[in-house]
């Protein structure tokens, strides 16, 4: 790959035969300048494909008007509803953002933060990978003083902004549901356990259990790794081959449920009658599957919105000393994939 | 927002008590600098948060190891396979992947086109907005020798490199599927008719008719603006409201012909005996609807390593005057939602 050289004020100057400091000051629209200049100025900078000096512009100004954002992978509906919900309110305030991706991976999430403070992004936020379980690649940033956010999938040990829904509420409201609708044996598929996100919804699922004076039983807890489609169906084979068979399940997202769905339909199991599902994310997908999945609506578009705003809001320095935890409201939506009793 | 001042060579010399420019020097691990005290720098330099001044850097290497994309949104999942392809094949050529959205929005795509431009990325893979129908934002990039490839949704007017599948191939193969099966009313679904996939879907679309000696008739095409689901069962309903009603519908996407499925079973037409349907892409909702969707499986995946590759590649100046068009292949995957006829 080939570039050709970087094009100055004065090469524009030298162009237009003005001084290089009236090009420089035409640039920033000072009023020491005519209009008609800052017009000439301004189209020939187009024309000769001119670019500012962004490190150096924010070294004076401090703001690249930029928010860098890591998300695990993108082609979760729960994520790209996310990204959205962050990007309306970046743009309404007046700031790009830039996304990357961790594939889950530790070491691409690394990377990723490095190449974001070196692009010195104005504020970063982050969705941790499903590996994530050291978080010293954020350090530059807290160092710094960049703001630093942290959705969906978080950390506690940096002390900084969270925004997350109750998974424990939310999970165990699922699992009542399924109570509620006379499962007596529920199983759980549940994500990793050192994710927040997998391992609240999983003590949601056992205090549902034990409240309601059901024992929780560690054949009926499947932790899967990456909540794949393949993982799901896989673990919905080994559980409904169980003796007795669960007639309720509870899985950490839609993803699996919808396999579970699948698995269940090719066994000649009736969905709800002889096994009830509940998922979580009200992705697309719960509409689509045949009977329509019950799930947790996740609000992630407000998710994001309000990461947004957390980033970009100003704040009275070190008032706050401790991790300031926004917690979302979810609701489980009842469809026929777990609708035993009509409503 | 506040950020704290950056962290100089001055401040580290300062701090270790040597010379800025043994600093500057340790930092480019020179040879004239010993082993341990390029150790001390480094280590002190990532203590203090230093961050090269990149654009310097660049200036001088004329690199900055990153690749910038544009899509229209990730929530496709097209989209989101098309930018692992183009992740993975540039992380093994060490490169890292910036990407931006323009929610098909031309004036955003202007602004990440200007955005990525500034951040002077080495090369940018762009799929077009639903709206763009001017380029000019692409301008600086060619008149710098920037790498730029367009991808699935393209121009052929910045002579680019352009990867991208035979859209009217496909398209016929789809439809003749239909006519095989035994179709004679067949329906198509549309899209923007300025983006090259969506005209080239619907020739592939006519001249399958004509070919067959059917008539192409206005009232059983249907161009959607953005191809929604919303759009979709709106244009279905229309559609499966005609007398006579159509026996073949053929999409220009799957989230469309989801769409078709669900409103004809709410119709009670039966698929495929009496209502056939094929969509266009592969999507994973294209195996969880019941029937399961016949389609055209898109090679995203592939698109995007190989147009990461395109923009990666050394080429000698000069020598390629015109688009080289890389077309790829693909191939019908007949599922429930048509097969009228075993195979």
């Amino acid at each position: 790959m080939k570039k050709s050289k970087e094009v100055t004020i004065y090469d524009i100057a030298s162009a237009l035969n003005v001084s290089p400091s009236t090009v420089s000051r035409a640039l920033k629209k000072h009023k020491s300048i005519g209009k008609e200049t800052i017009k000439k100025v301004e189209k020939k900078a187009t024309q000769m494909g001119y670019r500012p000096n962004r490190v150096a512009a924010n070294l004076r100004t401090q703001k690249t008007n930029t928010i860098g954002v890591i998300v695990p992978r993108v082609d979760r509906p729960f994520i790209s509803t996310l990204i959205s919900g962050i990007e309306s309110e970046a743009k309404a305030k007046g700031y790009h953002v830039i996304f990357t991706q961790s594939h889950d991976k530790i070491k691409l999430e690394k990377e990723n933060a490095k190449l974001l403070f070196n692009y010195r992004v104005d504020g970063i936020i982050v969705s941790l990978a499903m590996e994530t379980n050291n978080y010293d690649h954020f350090l530059p940033f807290k160092d710094k003083d960049i703001p630093l956010v942290f959705v969906d999938r978080v950390t506690e040990s940096l002390d900084t902004d969270l925004v997350v829904i109750d998974n424990t509420q939310s999970a165990q409201i699922a699992t009542q549901h399924l109570i509620d609708q006379g499962c007596k044996r529920i199983a759980h598929l549940a994500g990793a356990q050192h994710r927040n996100v997998y391992l609240n919804r999983r003590k949601g699922y056992e205090k549902a259990l034990l409240e309601n004076g059901f024992i929780v039983e560690k054949k009926r807890i499947i932790e899967l790794k990456q909540l794949s489609a393949e993982e799901g169906y896989q673990s919905a084979k080994t559980l409904l081959k169980q003796n007795p068979r669960p007639d309720g399940i509870f899985t950490a997202n839609d993803t699996t449920a919808v396999s579970v769905i699948q698995c269940a339909k090719e066994l000649g199991i009736k969905i709800p009658e002889e096994l009830a599902v509940v998922g979580f994310n009200n992705d697309p997908i719960s509409t689509i599957i045949d009977p329509a999945l019950s799930t947790i609506n996740h609000p992630a578009r407000e998710m994001g919105e309000i990461a947004a705003r957390q980033l970009l809001s100003d704040k009275k320095d070190s008032i706050i000393e401790s991790s300031n935890i926004i917690k979302l409201k979810t609701e489980l939506i009842q469809r026929a994939s777990s609708t035993r009793i009509e409503k």
